[in-house]
């Protein structure tokens, strides 16, 4: 195993948001410094980075600005521009590597890699036009939902097809975009699991949490999760397939569907992940700090769940509840200190220790 | 009670060290941005804080612009000039006030302070000379140690008195500078605690930790404190006493010694306190966010302990343990980014939970 990043090292982190912002906060800890690139001013992120270097994803010599001025590149979110990544990869190693980002910024691809590797996947099929949608409707069945390939989170870039007569419509709101059908899954419940596969091959997992989405939009995570230790055991398993599928470094994301019929990936996440937020106040060393020790060349750290927590997240208007939560008691807040509260945005989260 | 500091408010830290490097942080989780005024560059608070003003604490003009930044004053430090507090406080709140500076910033004026308020310190007496320190160790007696009454830390300023011989040697390594007399305590144990006074007078202390010291500098704290109930409820009692009598806005660390014939006060400490660090591991909300939570107007948060913690302190070469600590269980690392080493040097510290 190659030494670790020295201390005083500069970590470059792709993404200004809330994920960056606990990202530069874990490295600190860890005695490094960090550069953020974002096009944005005033990102949560670089409120707490040393570095914040302002410019938009094809301004090439900002680009090799960065990368010359950090030891070591990773991210926060999946979708940034490959000419971007061709760029900085030649100049300075990105953690996790290209692979897991080629494969998980298109559903179709990402699908036919989980399909390949064994795992079970909601029914799904690739949607070039129109004709493709009819036939695979007719196969996958209603209700069902039409995605774009790329570039979606939070429910965006989505639309459900509750019977036939709904194919046009969702199509159209596709706005042209490569789409894929999935199928509905019947699922008992929805969990996420947070791994985490370290420079010398390692993989550690957190606790599964179970997450309830609205609007799209994943409202709570709860550890621990109700599930049988059989179906904690396959989630684990299943993680550390994909992780070494990928020679995969950092922590990632992995949703599941609970049926009846065991484990369904529903997505995954190559980045540390709202739904493993509990950890910041459930472990001796959160998701924030795994990512960085992977990524920085550490040994991974202690994941086990000392407390039981419930993570709530706070959207929009829910920052009008600040004042009583802050009097709540085994409470922790963890606010982004975004400027604007817009109806939808992640504003911050509470973990409700138990 | 006034409404809190609003979101995205900043706030200003004299000292840029490892306090202010925490105090940061926890700021940013409350959603407000820090500005450091620190002289020395590279500071371990300036890698997460937004702002960092790198100038003397005689540069009225750095000052000036330093209090018109930022919506409320606090402090990682008690040794501030007074010439920059008379600025400085003209401007903008400082939090906590100047009175508890004023009283701890001299070791005679805080030990009068003590005893007015009925609280037992070691017997002491004012060395303006060599005269002086002759009559005090005569009542007193010996072993006695010599104290500079301002600007020490980590066992600084100080000399041990073990016969009257000593007295002269000792009085030399004051340099001149006005002195104090301690008496020797034989204490059972050496405790903190950790109290924090909100804007709307509220009170809410830590449990008390237990403190091992080496060469002056802390070593350990363990919590919770092998302390009868009576001795812990005297402590929060103690520590209420000292922050209403100074209308005290924020945390203050209190050392105390377990005696035969009850807690002594050794010192008072108006800010975030080495011994408090336990908190970021064995509580919902750590001593930084209490502080900020104070300072900005915020209901105080809950401090219970849910764990027991073990905190170490990484003291110069103690840092080429950290490979090794970084593969413990249980165990979270906190370290400073100071680019150098030296001996006796805080560069980190360790909470282990159980």
């Amino acid at each position: 195993m190659t030494d670790p990043l020295p201390s005083g090292s500069t970590i470059g982190i792709l993404g200004g948001g809330q994920l960056g912002r606990m990202l530069s906060v874990a490295a600190a800890r860890l005695g490094y410094k960090t550069c953020i690139f974002e096009p944005g001013g005033d990102c949560p992120a670089s409120h707490v980075a040393n570095f914040h270097l302002k410019a938009d994803y094809d301004d090439a010599e900002a680009l090799k600005q960065f990368a010359q001025s950090v030891d070591v590149i990773t991210y926060e979110f999946e979708n940034i521009p490959t000419e971007a990544l061709d760029l900085l990869e030649d100049l300075k190693p990105i953690r996790p590597g290209r692979e897991a980002l080629r494969i998980s910024q298109d559903r179709l691809t990402e699908k036919d890699f989980l399909t390949e590797l064994g795992l079970q996947t909601a029914p799904y099929a690739d949607i070039p036009d129109a004709a493709a949608l009819k036939a695979a409707l007719a196969e996958i069945g209603t209700p069902a939902i039409l995605k774009t390939r790329r570039f979606g989170y939070d429910g965006k870039g989505q639309a459900r097809i509750m019977s036939p007569d709904d194919a046009d419509t969702a199509l159209a709101e596709m706005n042209g975009a490569p789409a894929i059908l999935e199928g509905f899954v019947d699922f008992t419940s929805e969990v996420s699991i947070i791994a985490a596969r370290g420079l010398d091959g390692s993989v550690s997992c957190y606790d599964p949490g179970e997450n309830v989405h609205r609007e799209g939009i994943l409202r709570t995570t709860t550890v621990p999760a109700a599930l049988p230790a059989s179906a904690r055991t396959d989630a684990v398993l299943l993680a550390a397939k994909v992780l070494n599928a990928l020679d995969y470094v950092g922590v990632m994301g992995v949703e599941l569907f609970v049926t009846p019929k065991g484990l369904i990936v529903n997505e995954i996440a190559p980045r540390v992940h709202n739904s493993g937020h509990w950890t910041q106040n459930g472990c001796a060393v959160d998701q924030f700090e795994q990512h960085i020790r992977a990524v920085a060349g550490w040994p991974l750290g202690d994941g086990a769940r000392h407390s039981d927590v419930v993570m709530e997240n706070l959207i929009g208007d829910d920052m009008d509840r600040v004042p009583d939560l802050a009097k709540e008691p085994n409470t922790a807040l963890h606010l982004y200190g975004k400027a604007q509260v817009k109806a939808g945005r992640k504003m911050g989260h509470v973990n409700r220790v138990g």
